[in-house]
């Protein structure tokens, strides 16, 4: 990707989106009106106007930022997001293909036929290519890949042999390297005959003439040493470097952690074969929080908020069709005590109560034990002490609020038993909650599954069937 | 803050941490022991034994970033935490401090007394005492503040007079300032002497007699650059420049965005004044998607997962009296209807479902929503449609699953009209999630408060009594 200047960023984004809007919108009007007169002799003016209008928005567009048009694209419904594409100078397709969002991707791959899509992919690095081949139809990929000289085309390849939450997925191939035994004057002059250096270059890799990573030498020290020593001495020895097959994640905690910009990935030998910048990093910090919020609310993945109605349904079908069993069962249990529910129709008005709060309860639990593991907190040494801990608030929990919603019960229908009930009710469905709410992520993560996954539909599914079983269970006993 | 060398990161944190641990119960099986035997003469050789134990984990601990010791003091219970706490050499305090988790500084602050808590805030910079003042003892700030120079003092008050959520209480004072009439090889003659320079230095900031900033000098450009220019010709005289009391959360987008390492912050004559670095965007970025995440479960804040069961309680507490008043006039809806229940006393094991299904799918809009409004992409233009599509794919979840889960009753209690009651009411349950989903985040920012604010149990507020209503009262007209 090409360097491109920012504007100051004042305007804001909000701003540019109106702004892309409104002029979106006249065009809309001139060409309702071209339409409705057509053969009329106005015709020539008002295709001047419209004209007019696309030249202005076109302006607009090559004022900004890659990442300010697929800010726009993102929150423009289809039709108008295609018009905008369209108008976009063609050698800065590439770019914003890689800055837009996986849903809003395809829907301009989908507008661009192979000769567009193979000039956008041709000014790519090898490691933006492999992020897009994915999504490129087969021939275009083929054209592309034999388009590449041999290097290129074997990282293309090594970046896609990697999962895409692997180290080796999100590495790039540009990267400044130098010798140890060279003297730091000779560095800042190689450096100047480079021209340019990559972005977020805040260190040099040290290697020797195998490839062998030898250290880093931080830009900062570069900057202050004496250029007559020698790059051995000043460099750091023992830098932090990934290997291509961790989790990208880790990495990206580690960039967190130690507030790296870039960093060294070798192979088993310690060859140095890429590196990892802060901004893919933050993107994927970005990428799993939001993938936590998605997954624990049942939706299957990130979703462009101007998706079809089709696309949406299917993302949200699996869950809500979970969902639907699970509320199923919840009432077949209901369906077991109906028998007591003809005898005291109080127990069907206060039972979603017991429910209720047990879900609510659970969802704490479980988004606190959720965001610890995502913190690699909880290990198999303080579970137990967790556990005790959840159980001891859930069981305050029920015992003072199930308390004022049994005096509450007393208060409505007059009577201490079915108060009393519904007082050991609440208690024990928060105490289940609290035992699911640590359960169950722990449970997803042994069986190698995300914790945070539907997390939500299945506490709830717990408390509610649990919660109605409890109740109605504990009254049947007790007061019929 | 100073650098500190950072070992490879081969060795998982996690493997730290249970090494750790194993250290802290080797030590407690040795002070037991002590305890029992008490007056004993083995007394001494546990005593060697037990200092051999403090000394193996202090090294240990020297050995470790304060990233990761604070990693460790997060996942230890309080008493543990408070051991380690104590190991640490006493001149990292300060820096271990700025990486914790709020909740956990809070308990190691409580167990310094005011003479370390000084030491520990010496050695830091201007923006980061900021950070920490607010949480350290009145008469521990006012000696603080005493013995800085006027200039810290300054910038220390300057800092604390914005909001944690603007970018003057985020930017640092380090930073190195040139003047655009000199040449670079001056540049570098000039950073030589620094003899260090600012963590994230990825430019240099121009700025005039008067310290209005002029332009930037990215690093890359200096050194890639011939050594006789002048900077003014280097410079780029356009950058991304932040204000002081602009949005610290929008400009971690723009550092995102624009992919920066480093900005300027300026005030509105254009005088620079301090900058943010891409470190404190990121714990921005993480600390901001995970209180989304906290919010839209009904928690008030980031909890220690070893938190007092007392803090958990009140932590917890709002959210859930809000649940049990939400319950409280489900559970009335419910009551109206007792009547209709007592007749047919399938519509209370059926009722859940309508309800259930409902705050699911509402869930799912109003995290869709959420997030949409978090990256700026709803905007009072396109509402319309977007309630349009959440309305549509309602209305066709609605059919659909509402027609299965209708057939399903007519087979269960083998009637026609109390299916299709089943399916008219999911169907208008799940239009009210649709239209709640979106106008509750809405309503919400419109009042200025944060759109995922205990969104979730609202929507299920909304869904519980409206589907319980909905379902009891289509039934009360057309099957009694």
């Amino acid at each position: 990707m090409t360097e491109v200047e920012v504007k100051k960023a004042q305007e804001s984004l909000q701003d540019r989106l109106a702004q892309v809007i409104e002029l979106l919108q006249r065009q809309r009007v001139v060409e309702d009106l071209t339409h409705r007169q057509e053969g009329h002799h106005h015709d020539l003016v008002e295709n001047l106007v419209h004209r007019q209008n696309l030249v202005e928005l076109q302006r607009k567009l090559d004022d900004l930022h890659p990442a300010d048009i697929a800010y726009i694209l993102e929150a423009l419904p289809l039709e108008d997001r295609l018009t905008v594409w369209q108008l976009v100078r063609s050698e800065r397709d590439g770019d914003i293909l890689l800055e837009v969002s996986d849903a809003v991707r395809q829907t301009l791959i989908a507008d661009m036929d192979d000769h567009e899509l193979l000039a956008a992919a041709k000014e790519m690095d090898a490691d933006e290519l492999a992020d897009l081949a994915p999504e490129l139809p087969r021939d275009v990929v083929h054209e592309l890949m034999e388009s590449l000289d041999a290097q290129q085309r074997e990282r293309v390849r090594s970046a896609l042999s990697y999962d895409e939450e692997q180290v080796g997925a999100l590495m790039d191939f540009e990267m400044v390297t130098i010798r140890e035994d060279v003297s730091l004057e000779v560095v800042l002059r190689y450096l100047r005959r480079l021209k340019e250096l990559p972005g977020h270059t805040d260190k040099l890799f040290v290697v020797d003439y195998d490839g062998i990573l030898k250290g880093v030498l931080p830009i900062k020290r570069l900057l202050v040493n004496d250029p007559e020593k020698k790059v051995a001495e000043v460099m750091a020895n023992d830098p932090v470097t990934f290997h291509p097959e961790e989790d990208a994640y880790d990495a990206a905690q580690a960039f967190e952690r130690y507030d790296l910009i870039s960093a060294p990935v070798v192979d088993k030998s310690d060859r140095l074969i890429g590196r990892l910048t802060i901004d893919e990093m933050v993107d994927l910090i970005r990428e799993e929080s939001e993938s936590e919020v998605l997954n624990m609310a049942g939706l299957r993945e990130e979703e462009d908020i101007f998706a079809s109605v089709w696309r949406s349904l299917r993302n949200r079908w699996a869950w809500l069709a979970i969902n639907l069993i699970t509320a199923f069962v919840a009432s077949r249990v209901i369906g077991l005590f109906e028998g007591s529910i003809e005898k005291l129709v109080a127990l069907a008005a206060l039972m979603p109560i017991v429910a209720g709060i047990g879900g609510n309860s659970g969802n704490q639990t479980i988004t606190m034990i959720v965001r610890a593991m995502a913190l690699d907190q909880v290990s198999p040494g303080n579970t137990g002490r967790l556990m005790r801990k959840e159980l001891a608030v859930s069981l305050l929990n029920g015992l003072i609020w199930g308390g004022v919603i049994g005096a509450v019960a007393f208060w409505l229908y007059g009577s201490w038993s079915l108060g009393l009930v519904m007082t050991g009710a609440m208690t024990l469905n928060l105490l289940l909650a609290a035992l699911m709410g640590v359960l169950i992520p722990m449970t997803l993560t042994r069986l190698g599954r995300d914790p945070a996954m539907g997390s939500s539909v299945m506490i709830t599914a717990v408390t509610d069937s649990g919660g109605f079983f409890i109740f109605l269970g504990l009254a049947t006993l007790f007061l019929l």
